[in-house]
């Protein structure tokens, strides 16, 4: 705090004969390291608020001095629009080069491309000039790893080289990354949004958000994801842009020195990491405000989607997918769809649930076990073991063998005349004669048959390997997981219905709606909406989830299945368990995370939740005119308090102010330095007037009433907890004194709040339901 | 407030012997009316949240007990579903009505369909058997007035006759649409918003949303939209939705008896309503967040949304505008827009930020001279004569005297090969043979010149009426009339750079993308990206805006044009004063609304703003145990204060509770009445014990603990206002007490902080700037 004004009007010549001058000379100077949080700990909201109106004020005042602070002071306040710019740029970039360069590691597990060793697979086959479709899926160029080393590319042999080295591949990548991880960037693993959520929450963990782990987690997230295990990009690239948001921040003195604003720009990062995600730019804003943001004002919300278009727009500069399009997955259907159709989605919304409930049980029941267990001992042998299991079970079946990312596109996509994919193998009526995009529906072929089973296996693998990679000591991300598990299921359930549709035209549920010979059902549109329903039952996102899934296929009219698909997966998850996996891995690490969504319901007070408890010895207080410098300074050593409530006397107790441990101990070790006659029994005076120095004989009193603040919050013990949490939520305290009638009781911290609301959620666990 | 526990537990019989048996069971009915609030009064958000905790409490409390009540509590857990239902639903279908009978009354104007009276021109000549393009635009079942009345289409005379009926109609409809809202629901005037952001802020406004007002503004829009005044229809469609949402609030006692909860719904009507009006459901849900809501936790969101779909589905079921699209302007552009287009865009940005300037102060200056002034006394002669003006000037200009969404969407329009608009007029190459949706840029043919001339006087027109239009005692909008403005200018623009890329290849600008023969720029962008512009300059929203216009021509493409408009518009308007034209109507009627985006930076300290002052008399306090009901009758009586703090006594000032001024009349008139022995010496106990009754002699006392609010909302005299403001905005506080040290100073309401807030903001107008 900056002082309340009416104690630094400066020395007067009779408080230098008494030797205070030196002391308010010192005073007028910050204390060094004063207004830093340590290392785990939470911040204050309001603290960072009023200091931040200070600076502010100081720059108004000043720019009225000169041009060249009026011009400062214009920087200033441009310097959050600059600072979106660039961490959009940067996002932006990193999301390009990441998309790079997993697309030609990922192809090199496989093979090589002998005309330009740095190209992908793709890119290596439409860079040939073999023009027909037939010609480019056997391209020359491209060489399988048996084929360039043996000659062969048929048979056995080849087949167990190609597999031999896919698997080989995918270790040495998962190696790399675990070990890259360990040694240099702890934090760099998992993905990184709860920790982010409570970091956002006012949560300080240094180094989480640093250059190194920037770094580290790029490079590693391209290996991870090359390796093929069944993990994204997604989570990961929300973490690096946050990495990118920090790493800005300390550009601008007004971000780098106010954890409350360094908190708006971080939430404003997370929008663009969602945007260069997806290419969805509106679903990262909202993203950022439904699910990671704690404080999310206006002004945020504008710099968020600044932000996140910049970074759209770099994303589509460097055009990763050559294609020029923004979004990972585009769609476009040709078909409405009909009411009839909504029991299947909303059935696949049933199945998104289920599958949110049980991922989240059973990661949740794994990583538990990893940290309690010797498990938790050998993180680079886990990875590798599930790397292996992953490889050695993917390579067989071409779904899971190439990456997740290219499966959910081909689930997505509705089968044109062109296709060779075999999920598009239908028997064709030879007398069809209708333009391309508009196909009825057609028989299955004996490859579409395949295809599913195909499919039913690689889902069955996904659900369970998923569950055992998701929060191992590599970044990964479950967005793609989830949307691949959805997509397999969905795509397997529209195919279902697509083929009775055409079989049983006569059925009275399909009577209505598609005559023979018409284009009833797109399978695409049911992976579509399996893949929002498995992604809203795991992260209980609804509206966001639906604005990025609205993005991908750019059109009002499929917004009813998804919504429908998305509302009832999140009521189905809800039911077995109200947390989403960000919420349930917060609490499993333990992180002081105040959830909005909570909503806290039982009928304690303040009374019941305050600290000292009825057996505990009383509150640590400091007297404002009768504690000495030895008293305060054992108080410091035996506690571990983060500041110490000030009151009038320990017989009346009335509250006066509230001062924070570290600057108590900066002040204390600064005046015993610097000032003469502080002693071990100088007495610290907290009041507003000069201490009456008795006798001559007595020590300099050490007058600290600047690091006092004046205006601690209080609430009485009679208020409710519902309150108090409402308080702690929306002003974002650190703590709270407990008085009646201005005497002190006790007090209350964001810890012992958390607390009392897991007690009671865990007593009456029935309530939950109703919120 | 409920009692505290300790109090409520019942008479015991020795209590019933000292007379106060009586007492307690009276104070365990509820009193009839408490809760409620007055008419222009704040509510109290952290009251109405707790109310609705405890009746959340009881249900589920009850629902252990039978099934019955069990399923009553599942219902009520799905209410809230169940009134976006029927809110999407009714706002879908009223604005389905009105833009049909908008459009049916605006041809009105000029003719009537011969084949069926209640057709518009539009359904009446489509239903026609003129097939081609050039016979539909005269088609002859449509009948100017003119023809029909003398037969002759041509001529002077009929267009003489045509002109005088065309103003006949307009004074007659917009005399019907000035007396209703007169006669019947004086309310239903104006665009309303305003009025509804300052409701949702927490203010009551009886009626504002009653169901004699939703009947009376969805008849009167009609009438003044067809009456050709430059107004829109989207500003009230707002609130006819949040009526619909306060009626169906009715229905259920969880709303209709919490203002809190109410304030939810209404925020989600506010979504449905824009969902309507622009067919734009995201856009909707934003404007809600950004625009109109003060609290908008999740759940809000989520219903916003789903209420906003119902309201968007349901309109295109009745679809109204005949071609199955959601959207009031559909539009689809075929080429992208280039680097050095920016340029145009920005100048479009700042002319939107001028021109929203200018209007706001313009219709601000013109609304107080209405307050102050006698054109207040005659509202219906101020709507006739400017209803004179607008149809007398409209009829000459063909693109004033169609009504403004059909000019907006022609100006939107590019111009295909099939166009036969005079805008589309435009020089043929004979030889050309390119695809219909790819036209190079032409010379531009007469007809376009003759159209610029005439939008440049309809550009001028608009501007001047717009501001003399928008406030009269009628419903009207401003989107549609403000993004006229801002289309036409943005269209005159675009057609000037086309022109110039045509005539002008080798210009160094236009060498790098546009070749000749290439479709380089399209009219139709300029046109979208000044309505977005003069939309934010006058409303000042940004991000909902972007997602509304993009929304309307669904692709990614066009975003950073729009963006780059409305973000320049806003900053250009901003330097002209920091209010959108919503909160300028707010300040000029004198609203206690507190802005969220106000930021607060002064110095002030609680002590400077609290009353009492120094200059005047002490606070009127009650005491807990020294106060007789007669003096509290005085004080209630010569004060009018909400509440009363109670102190523990006038010497020692000590806050014990604090107790409502309603509550306090209604508690001590029912006593009177209904409890034996309380007469005016009687004195009122707020304490914990039981009073000792002194002497037998002594009237009964009047135990009141029940009303006292234990947990009044405290801060320190000390405590910056920045922190005050923050902790009115965030915890929606009506009132909080100002202690130091326990002992009470004063108090601060809602209207003292509103009235510092401007005091500080017109002391230092500069500080204003920087924010």
């Amino acid at each position: 705090m900056d002082g309340d004004g009416a104690s630094s009007t400066g020395a007067t010549p009779s408080e230098e004969m008494n030797g205070t001058g030196n002391l308010m000379d010192f005073l007028d100077e910050p204390f060094p390291d004063v207004g830093t949080y340590e290392d785990f700990h939470t911040i204050d909201w309001l603290r960072e608020k009023s200091r931040d109106t200070d600076r502010h004020r100081k720059i108004t005042t000043k720019s009225k001095e000169s041009y060249w602070e009026l011009i400062k002071s214009l920087l200033d306040a441009w310097s959050g629009w600059v600072v979106m710019l660039l961490i959009g740029m940067l996002t932006g970039t990193l999301a390009g080069v990441i998309d790079l360069a997993v697309d030609w590691m990922t192809d090199l597990k496989e093979g090589v491309c002998l005309s330009a060793l740095y190209y992908s697979r793709e890119q290596c086959c439409w860079t040939s000039n073999e023009t027909t479709f037939e010609d480019r899926d056997k391209c020359p160029q491209w060489q399988k790893w048996a084929e360039l080393m043996t000659g062969h590319s048929e048979g056995a042999g080849a087949y167990v080289l190609n597999y031999f080295l896919y698997v080989l591949w995918a270790l040495l990548f998962s190696f790399l990354a675990v070990s890259l991880v360990r040694v240099f960037a702890p934090y760099a693993c998992g993905s990184g949004i709860p920790e982010i959520k409570t970091i956002l929450s006012g949560f300080i963990i240094r180094g989480y958000l640093g250059k190194w782990t920037l770094l580290i987690k790029t490079v590693t997230l391209v290996l991870a994801v090359s390796s093929g295990l069944s993990l994204g990009k997604e989570g990961p690239l929300v973490h690096v842009a946050c990495c990118c948001g920090n790493l800005f921040c300390s550009l601008f003195s007004k971000y780098s020195k106010n954890e409350g604003k360094r908190r708006e720009v971080l939430s404003a990062a997370a929008a663009a990491g969602v945007s260069v995600a997806f290419g969805a730019p509106i679903g990262g804003v909202l993203f950022s405000l439904e699910e990671v943001s704690y404080y999310f004002p206006l002004k945020t919300l504008w710099r968020s989607f600044f932000a996140a278009l910049v970074a759209a727009f770099t994303l589509r500069a460097i055009n990763p997918f050559g294609n020029s399009r923004l979004v990972l997955f585009y769609v476009e259907y040709h078909t409405p769809w009909y009411m009839a159709e909504l029991v299947p989605f909303i059935l696949l919304g049933v199945f998104g649930g289920l599958w949110g409930a049980l991922f989240i049980r059973g990661n949740i029941a794994w990583c538990r076990r990893r940290k309690t267990t010797l498990l938790g001992k050998y993180p680079v042998l886990e990875v590798i073991v599930i790397t292996g299991i992953t490889a050695v079970l993917a390579f067989p079946n071409p779904y899971t063998r190439r990456s997740t990312s290219e499966l959910i596109s081909e689930l997505f996509n509705d089968c044109g005349a062109l296709e060779s994919s075999q999920l598009c193998d239908y028997v064709n009526n030879p007398n069809m004669s209708r333009p391309v995009d508009d196909i009825p529906d057609r028989p299955a072929g004996p490859g579409v048959y395949s295809a599913l089973w195909q499919l039913a296996l690689a889902l069955i693998f996904k659900i369970v390997i998923t569950i055992f990679t998701f929060g191992m000591k590599i970044p990964s991300g479950l967005f793609i997981p989830s949307m691949a598990v959805g997509a397999i299921a969905g795509r397997i359930v529209g195919i279902a219905v697509e083929q009775m549709a055409y079989h049983h035209h006569d059925w009275i549920i399909f009577k209505n709606w598609c005559r023979p010979g018409a284009d009833c059902v797109t399978p695409g549109l049911y992976a579509m909406v399996g893949a929002a329903a498995c992604l809203g039952g795991v992260t209980r996102m609804t509206v966001s989830l639906v604005v990025i899934m609205f993005e991908l296929t750019g059109g009002l009219e499929y917004i009813v299945p998804l919504m429908a698909a998305a509302v009832t997966s999140k009521w189905v998850a809800d039911a077995f368990g109200k947390e989403g996996i960000y919420e349930s891995h917060i609490q499993l690490n333990g992180y002081p995370y105040l959830d909005v969504r909570d909503e806290f319901t039982h009928r304690t007070l303040a009374t019941d939740v305050m600290r000292p408890r009825r057996s505990e010895p009383p509150l640590a207080v400091l007297t404002q005119d009768s504690t000495t410098v030895e008293d305060v300074e054992t108080l410091i050593k035996d506690t571990d308090y983060n500041g110490f409530p000030v009151v009038v006397s320990r017989e009346s107790e009335r509250l006066i102010g509230f001062v924070q441990r570290r600057e108590l101990t900066v002040a204390i070790k600064t005046a015993r330095q610097k000032q003469d006659g502080v002693v071990s029994s100088s007495v610290v005076y907290f009041t507003e007037d000069n201490p009456q120095v008795a006798e001559a004989c007595d020590p300099q009193p050490l007058k600290l009433r600047r690091i006092l603040n004046l205006s601690p919050f209080t609430v009485t013990d009679h208020t409710p907890m519902e309150t108090v949490v409402d308080i702690f939520r929306k002003l974002g305290l650190r703590q709270c004194l407990v008085t009646r009638s201005g005497r002190l009781l006790g007090i209350i911290t964001k810890k012992d709040v958390l607390r009392h609301m897991a007690q009671m959620m865990n007593q009456d666990p029935e309530s939950i339901m109703f919120n």
